[in-house]
C-alpha cells in the first residue's frame, strides 16, 4: 500500500496497514457529531501543542511555523466549520494540515500525542469553560435572589412539612434558604472546576512520551492551573466526569424542588403565586388551561441529569482503560446537562422577579389551617410554666376539638383552651384572650422568630450581610478564575505570534 | 383580538386569547426535534380521526373531504418534511389545514381531540412499531446465533466463574445460552409491544370528548389491537413507558455481557477468538492497537439505556397528571434506544458468523488450568464409591499439589493422587493411569455431561428441535402482529378512498 | 491434613485443602444473614435433590434415607433456626447431615449440585413465592378498588394536569384507572413468575453434572413449571433478576403515584380526602399537625426499590460469570422490595376504603376553576357550528375576561361570552342562558361523557363487566398457579414417605 | 383523655391527643431499626440541648440538673441499649426522662426542639463522624499505597487501553494512578464533611424557635464548626445528603476498578498477581477453584452505594419539605455505604500489600504483544526525521506483518521493517539492528519516559515527594477536623460538670 494521497488524506486508519478491512460505515453512526461540543477546544490543544513542539525544537521550526500559520487560517473560515467539513472528529486538525501541507508537514503534528489526551485535554477544558459558565450564571442567579428576598422580609406565608402547613415563616426567609442552597451547590461545582482545570496533556495514552514534551508549557497555553502529576490517572481516570454529573444534578434537583414549590403554589387550590405567561403555555382543548412550562421542563432536565450521571457511572464500571469508546456517552451526558442547566439557570432568573405573589392569601393561609399551634404552646409555657410536654398535648386536644366542632383558630377562646386543658391536666389553662390573640396571630409568630437564622424580619435583617458577604466571594472566585484561564489563552497566541514573526513569510 | 390570518396561523396559543405575553423565545429550545421521531404517526393520527370524525358526520362531509384531500397531499410532498416546514410539532397537521383551507375547515379536525392523545398515540403508534421492529432484528440475531452454535457444537474451550477456569464446556453450548436468553427478552419485548398497542385515541386528555367518537374505528383505522378501557388511564399512566425501557434495557444489558464475553476472550491473553477487522479501529499514537469498537459502542449503548430508564422514572415520580412536559425526556430517552439498539442487533447479527474462533487454543486450554478436577472427583465416587464431599476435598489437595510443585493437570500421576488421597482419608486412592486420563481430558469431559440441557453434543443435538421451534414461534407471533397492524392501516387507506370518491370533485 | 472431625464438620472451605490460609473473620460481615431468606428455599432443594438421588440410586438407597429422615428430623426444630444454627449458609443442609451422620453419609448430599444451583434454584423459588403473594396482594387491592370505585361513580371532582384544573370527572372513574393500570402490573409480574418458575436444578455451575440426575424429577418436587434448557443460562444468566426488580418498581411507581395523589388531595388547600388517623402520625412540636405516614412510607419504599434496580444493573454489567457474590447485592434489593410492597399492597388495601371524601368540595371544586370550559366551546360548536378552533379561542377569551373581571364560572352570563365572540370573530355567540348553564355544571359535563372508556356513569357501568371479568381472570390464573405448585411440594413428600417406608427403620 | 402514667409513657402520639386511632402496628415495620446507628448522636443532642437550655435558664435549673444527671446515668448502662429498651426511636431520651422523672421533669427537655432538628442534626453528626472515619481510612489505605508503589518502581508490566495491550508501564506508576485518584476523592469527602458539620440544632422543623436557644453554644457541644445561617435550609435541604452519597460512590467506583484490574491481573490467562488466600474462596463442586471474594464484593458494594445515591435523588424529587419519612431510605442507604466502605478500605489496605506479583511474567508479557510498537515509529522519527504520522504508518505496516508471519516482537529484523517502510513511504527505514532493539526493549521504553508525571523511574522518584506531601497533608487536615470535633464534645462534659456540681445533691 502506497501513502494516501495528502488531498484525500482520511486518517491513520486505512485498510492495508494494521487493518485489513475498512471501518463498516453503519458503526460510524455511533459516534456521529458526539464530539462537536468539544471542537472548539480540540483546535485550542492543536495550536498549544504545536506551538511547544516548535519551541521545543521537536518538530523542524519551518514545519512547526506552517502548521501554526495553517491554524490560524482555519480559524479565518471558523475553526469548528473547517474541522467539521474536513472530517475526522478529535483529529481534523491534523487531516486538515495533512490535506493543506503533506504528511512531510501535516503529519507531524501529532508527535507524543494520542487520541486519549485529545479526548481528555478537550473533554477538561470544555468541563473548565462550561463549569465556569454555570458558576456565573449561578452568581447571578443567587443575586437575583438575594433581591427578590429582601423585597418580602414581611411577607407571611405558611411553611410546610409533610404537605401539611406546619409553622408560618416568610416568603423572604423561604428564598434565602434557596440562597444558601446555592452556596453549596457553588463549592462543589467550584471543586469540580479545580480538578477539571488540571493539564492531561502530553499524557498521551497513558505513559506519556519519550519525547521531551514541555507539559507545562502547554498547560499554561490551555489555561490549566496546574499539570496532571500521573499520566495514567490523567487519561484513563473519570473520577471528574462523575464529580461533575454529580454537581451538576445536584444544583439541578434543587432547581427541580424549587420548581416543585413554584407550581404546587400555582394551583389553584394554593393560589399563593402566579407564574409570567410567558413561560406558560395553553391546551390545545381546553380553552382555560394556563400551565407552566419552565417548571416542567427544569425538573425533566433534572431527571435526565440524573440519568446521565446513571450512564456515566454504569460506563465506567469496568477495569482501568478497558472502556474508552464508551465514554462518548457520558461526555454527552454531561452536554445535555450543561446545556439545559446554562439554559434554565438564566430563565429561573428572568422569572423569579416577576412571580406575582398573592402577599393577602399568603398572610391568611398563614393563620388558618393552625400553623400557630406551637407558638399557642409555647405560650403556656411561658405564660404558666406548663412542661412543654405537657403543653403540647394541651394545644393537641384544642387542635382536635377545633376541628371536630369547626371552629377556626382565630375564633377559639379561652374557654376552649381551658376546656382542652382540663382533659389532659385536670386544670383549666387561664389564659387571657388577649395572651390568647398574640398567639395565634400568624405575623407576631415570624415577629418572635429572632433568635440565629430565624424567620424574624429583624434577624433576617442582620443576616443580610452575611448572605451578600458569600454571593460577593464567589463572585470574585469565579473571576479570578476566568482570568486565569484566559491569561494562558493569551499567552498561547502571544507565543505563536512570536514564532510566526521569527520565520521567513510564508511562500 | 382578531383571529389570526389563515396564511400566517401559527396556532392556538396567541397573546391575547387565554395568555397576554408571547412565550419565551429561549423557552422554544427544550423542545425542539423532540417530536421528530413521531410525526409520521401524528400524521397517521390525523387521518384516522378526519376520517372517522367524517364517517360519523361529526363535521360537515365536505369540511371532511377537504381534509382528507390535504392530508394526502401532503404526503405527496413528504408529509414529515411538510409539517416540519409549517411548524407546531403536534399541531403541524392542524397548522397545515388551517393555512390552507382556512380556519372554517382545517380548524375542524382537532374536535374532540387534545395534546394528550395526540402525545400518547403518536407514542404509542411509536413504540409499537419501533418494539415489532426490535422483535423482527432480535428474531434474525437469535436464528444467526442458532447457525453459528451448530457450527460448534464440539468447539470445547473452558467454562468460566468468578473470572476463573470453571469447567469444559462447547462454544456451541454457551451460544445457546444467548438462544435461550433471546427467548425471555422475546417475552418481555412482546409484552410490552401488547400494552402498547392499545389504543388510547379518542381519550383526548382524561375524560375523552362529549361528542360521540368512534373510538373502535380509528383503533382499528390506526392498527390498534383494542381500545383501553378507562380514558384517564389511556393518556395519563406512563409505566409502559417504563416497561419498554426496562425491556430495552434488559436486552441490551444481555448484549452488552455477551460484548463483554467477546472482549475478554479477544484480549492477547486469552485470545480465544479475533474479531474482524470491520468492526475494529487502531489507535493514532500506538500503531499495534486493533481495538474492538463494536463491542465498547454495546457496552456504552447499554449504559445509556439504563441511564433512561432511570431518567423516565424520575421524571414520573408525581402526582398523576402532574408531570406532562417532563416526559419529552422519557420518549427522548427511548428514541435513542431504540435507535442504538435497531443497529446494534443488526451489528451482533452480521459480526458473530465472521468471528474467527481460535479452536485448538480452546481447547487446550480448557485443559491447561483444571477445568477437569471436578471430573477427576467425579470419577472417584464412581469408581471407588467415595463421598462426593471426600472425593471433593482429595482433588482440592490433588490440585494444590500441582501448583507447589508445579506439575501440569495432565502430568499429573495415579501416585500423585494417592498422595492426595492418603493426606485426607489416609487411604490411596488407587485409580489407574487410564482412569486418570478419562478424567482429566477435557473433551471428554463436556462429552460425558448429557444430562438434560448440558453441552454434551449428543444432548444439545437432542435440544437444538427445542430451541428451533421456539425461534419459529416467536417469528409467526412477529409476522401475525405485523399484519394486524398493516391491515388496520390498509382500512384507513380504503375508507378514506370510500369517502373522498363519494363526495363532489374539489374544486 | 486429615479430615474434619464430623461434630465439627464447618464446611469444605478448609485451609490446608486448596487454599492455605483461613478466610479472613472480618470478610465474613460481607454475608451476614443474605441467604436467610431463601434458606427454607434451600432446605426444600436439599429433600428434592437427596430424594432424587435415592429414587436414581445415584448414592446408596440406605445412605439417601438417611439423609431423608435427618431433613424431616431438622423440621420438627424448624429447619431455618437449625440451619443458622448449625451455620454454612446455604450448605448449611450438608453441614448438619455430615454433623450428625459423619461425611460418609452426610457428604454424599452435594452429589453432582454445586453453590451455584444452591443459588439459583433458591432464589428462583423465592421469587416465585413471592411473586405469587405479590399477586395475590395485587388482586385483592384490585378487588377492593373496584368496590370503592363503584361506590363513588357520581361523585364529581375535578381532573388535573400540569397540576392544574383540566376537566371535571369522578372519583370512581380515576379510581378505575387505577384498576387497569393494575391489569397491566398484572401481566408484568406473571411474566417475570413464569420466568422464575423454570428449574435450574442439576444445571450445577454452567454444565450440569456427569452423573445421570433427574432433571424433570427435582423439578416436579420443587413445583417448577419446566426444566432451563441450557445448563449455563439456568445458573449464569440474570435478566431474571432485572425483569423482576423492574415489575417490582413499575407496580410501586404507581403506588407512590396514588400515594402523592392522596397527599396533595389531603393537603389543606386541597381538602378533597383525609386518610384515616391510623396511618397518620402528628409532630413533637407542632400540636396541630396530623402527617400521612403511610403515602411517604410507599414512596420512599418505591424510591428505593429503583435504586435496588439500578444496583443489580450495575452488579451485573461485566462478563458472563464473573460476577457471582456481588448478588447478593442484588438478591438483597429483591429482598427488600418484596417485603416493602408485600406490607404496602396490604395498607393500601385497607386505607383506600376508608378514606372519608370530602364529596361536596370535590364537586364544588369541579366547577370553580374552569374545568368545563372544554364543554362550552363544545356547545358551541354544537349548538352553532362554529369551527373547534374557533369555538376553543373564542372560550379563551372568554376565561381571560372571567379572571380579570373576576367573574366566577357560574356567574358567566351569555353577554360576556358575546363579547368574547365578537373579540374573535366579530360575531355575537347567541347562547342562551340555559346553554350556557348546562354547559358549565360540572356535572352535567361528566354525565355527557359517555364515548366508550369515559367517566360518565352510565358508561363507566357498561364497563364495570369487563374490568370484573380481567380481575376474575387474574384471580384464577393466580390460584392455578400456585396449585401447581404445591402440587409438586406434594409430591415431594410423598416420595420421600415412600422410600422412607421402603426402608429398614433407623437404627 | 388524661395524662399517660409516666411509668407507662411511650409517647406524644397517643389517640385522644390530635388523632382519634392509634398508629396502626404493621406500619411500625416501615421504620424498625433504621434510627439506630444514630441513636448515639441523638443522646449528645439531647445533652447538649439540655445543657443548654439549663445555662440560658429557659428550663428550672433543678429540672435542668435532673435531666443531665439521668442522662449520664443512662450512659452507665449504655446509652443506646437503653434507649433502645425504652422505645421511642429519636424520642427515646424524652421517653426515659418521663417515665423516671415524670411530665412535670422529663417533659420539658424537647423545649425548642422538633423531630426535624434531632433528625438533622442527629444526621450530620452520623455523616460527619463517618466521613471522618472514612478520610482517615482512604489516609490509611493511600500510606499503603505508596509504601507498595515504592517496592515496584521498576516492575515492568504492560499497560492496556480497549483491553488491549497499549504500552509499557511499572506497576509502581499505576499504583501512584491510584494514589492520585484518591487525592481528588479526599477533597469531595472533605468538600461534604465541611458542609455536613454545620449546625441545624435549634432550627426546630423550619422557623426555629420563639423561645431564645443559644444556638451557637449547641453547636459547640456538638463539635459543629459553624451554625447553618438558614433554619428552613438547615432542615428542608438535602443536598448534603446527595453530595456524600455521591462522594461515597465515586471512591467505591474507584475501589471497584482497581478491583476490576486486580480480577483481571488474577485469572489464569492473565497470571500477573495473586490474591493472598485469606481474601478467597474455594468451590463446592469445583475443587481446583480459588475465587477471589474481596474484589466481588468491593465491585457488589460500590453498585450498591450507586443504587443507594439514586434511591436518594428519587426520594427527595418534590416540593420543599413534602417527602420527610422518606428520608429514612436515604439515610438507609448512606449507612450501608459507610459501613462497606469503611471495612472495604481496611480490606484493601490489608491486601495490596502481600499481593503476590509475578514480576518476570509481568516484564515478558510488556513485551510480547507489541505494546513497544510506538516507540520503534518514535526511534524512526528520532533518527529518520521521519514526520509522526508517516513512521506510525510504517510500524502499523510491520506489525501486520509480524502477525501474519508469526513473527515475535523480539524476533523482528531490520529488514521486517525496510519491507514495512517500503510498503508505505517506497524507501528502506534503515535501521540498525541495535537501534530496533533498544525500541523494542519494554525496560528501556519505560526508562525513557521521563516527561513529568511519566513512569519512567527516576520520573516517578523525583515525584514521590508530591505524593508524599499531599498525602501529609490530607493526613493533618483529617487530625485537625478530628480534634476540632472533640474539643467541642469535652466542652459540653465539661458544662455538665460545672451545672452539676452547682446544684444541690439529687435527692
Amino acid at each position: 500500500m502506497a501513502q494516501q494521497r495528502h488531498d484525500e488524506y482520511s486518517g491513520f486508519r486505512g485498510s492495508g496497514v494494521r487493518l485489513t478491512e475498512p471501518l463498516l460505515p453503519s458503526m460510524e453512526s455511533h459516534k456521529s457529531d458526539l464530539e462537536l461540543p468539544r471542537l472548539y477546544a480540540i483546535h485550542l490543544f492543536d495550536k498549544a501543542h504545536a506551538t511547544m513542539l516548535t519551541e521545543e525544537k521537536l518538530i523542524p521550526v519551518a514545519d512547526g511555523v506552517a502548521i501554526l500559520r495553517a491554524l490560524r487560517e482555519m480559524e479565518q473560515e471558523g475553526a469548528e466549520n473547517v474541522r467539521l467539513a474536513v472530517g475526522g472528529g478529535m483529529h481534523s486538525g491534523e487531516q486538515y494540515l495533512i490535506r493543506k501541507l503533506s504528511e512531510a508537514i501535516g503529519g507531524r503534528v501529532h508527535l507524543g500525542r494520542s487520541s486519549g489526551d485529545l479526548g481528555k485535554v478537550s473533554t477538561y477544558i470544555y468541563i473548565r469553560d462550561h463549569l465556569l459558565q454555570v458558576l456565573q450564571a449561578l452568581n447571578h442567579f443567587q443575586g437575583v435572589l438575594i433581591e427578590f428576598a429582601q423585597r418580602h422580609l414581611e411577607t407571611v406565608m405558611p411553611g410546610y412539612t409533610h404537605g401539611q402547613h406546619a409553622q408560618p415563616t416568610t416568603l423572604g426567609h423561604q428564598i434565602l434558604a434557596w440562597v444558601r442552597t446555592l452556596e453549596r451547590d457553588f463549592d462543589r461545582l467550584f471543586l469540580a472546576f479545580q480538578h477539571a482545570n488540571c493539564s492531561p496533556a502530553g499524557a498521551a495514552i497513558l505513559t506519556g512520551s519519550d519525547f521531551p514534551l514541555n507539559r507545562a508549557r502547554v498547560a499554561e497555553f490551555l489555561g490549566f492551573h496546574a499539570v496532571e502529576r500521573n499520566t495514567l490517572d490523567a487519561i484513563l481516570s473519570y473520577d471528574v466526569f462523575f464529580e461533575t454529573l454529580s454537581a451538576l444534578s445536584i444544583i439541578y434537583m434543587n432547581l427541580a424542588r424549587w420548581s416543585e414549590d413554584l407550581m404546587l403554589w400555582s394551583t389553584s387550590e394554593f393560589g399563593l403565586v402566579e407564574i409570567p405567561d410567558r413561560f406558560c403555555g395553553t391546551s390545545s382543548i381546553m380553552p382555560q388551561k394556563k400551565n407552566v412550562y419552565l417548571t416542567q421542563w427544569i425538573k425533566g432536565a433534572a431527571a435526565n441529569a440524573v440519568g446521565g450521571l446513571m450512564t456515566a457511572m454504569l460506563v465506567d464500571k469496568a477495569p482501568t482503560g478497558l472502556p474508552i469508546l464508551e465514554h462518548q456517552y457520558s461526555r454527552s451526558a454531561m452536554t445535555d446537562s450543561f446545556n439545559n442547566l446554562l439554559r434554565d439557570l438564566e430563565l429561573m432568573a428572568d422569572m423569579v422577579p416577576d412571580l406575582k405573589v398573592n402577599k393577602d392569601l399568603m398572610e391568611e393561609r398563614a393563620g388558618a389551617y393552625w400553623a400557630q399551634a406551637t407558638d399557642v404552646a409555647g405560650m403556656l409555657v411561658r405564660e404558666k410554666g406548663l412542661p412543654w410536654r405537657t403543653a403540647h398535648q394541651v394545644v393537641g386536644i384544642l387542635v382536635h376539638l377545633s376541628y371536630s366542632r369547626n371552629i377556626r383558630p382565630r375564633e377559639v377562646t379561652p374557654e376552649l383552651l381551658d376546656e382542652a386543658s382540663l382533659t389532659y391536666t385536670g386544670q383549666p389553662a387561664g389564659i387571657s384572650a388577649e395572651q390568647l390573640r398574640a398567639a395565634l396571630d400568624p405575623v407576631a409568630s415570624v415577629a418572635r422568630r429572632t433568635l440565629y437564622g430565624g424567620p424574624g424580619p429583624t434577624e433576617v435583617r442582620a443576616r443580610m450581610a452575611e448572605y451578600e458577604a458569600a454571593h460577593r466571594h464567589n463572585v470574585q472566585a469565579t473571576e479570578q478564575a476566568l482570568a486565569k484561564v484566559r491569561s494562558g489563552l493569551a499567552e498561547l497566541e502571544r507565543a505563536m505570534d512570536a514564532l510566526i514573526a521569527a520565520a521567513p513569510p510564508a511562500a
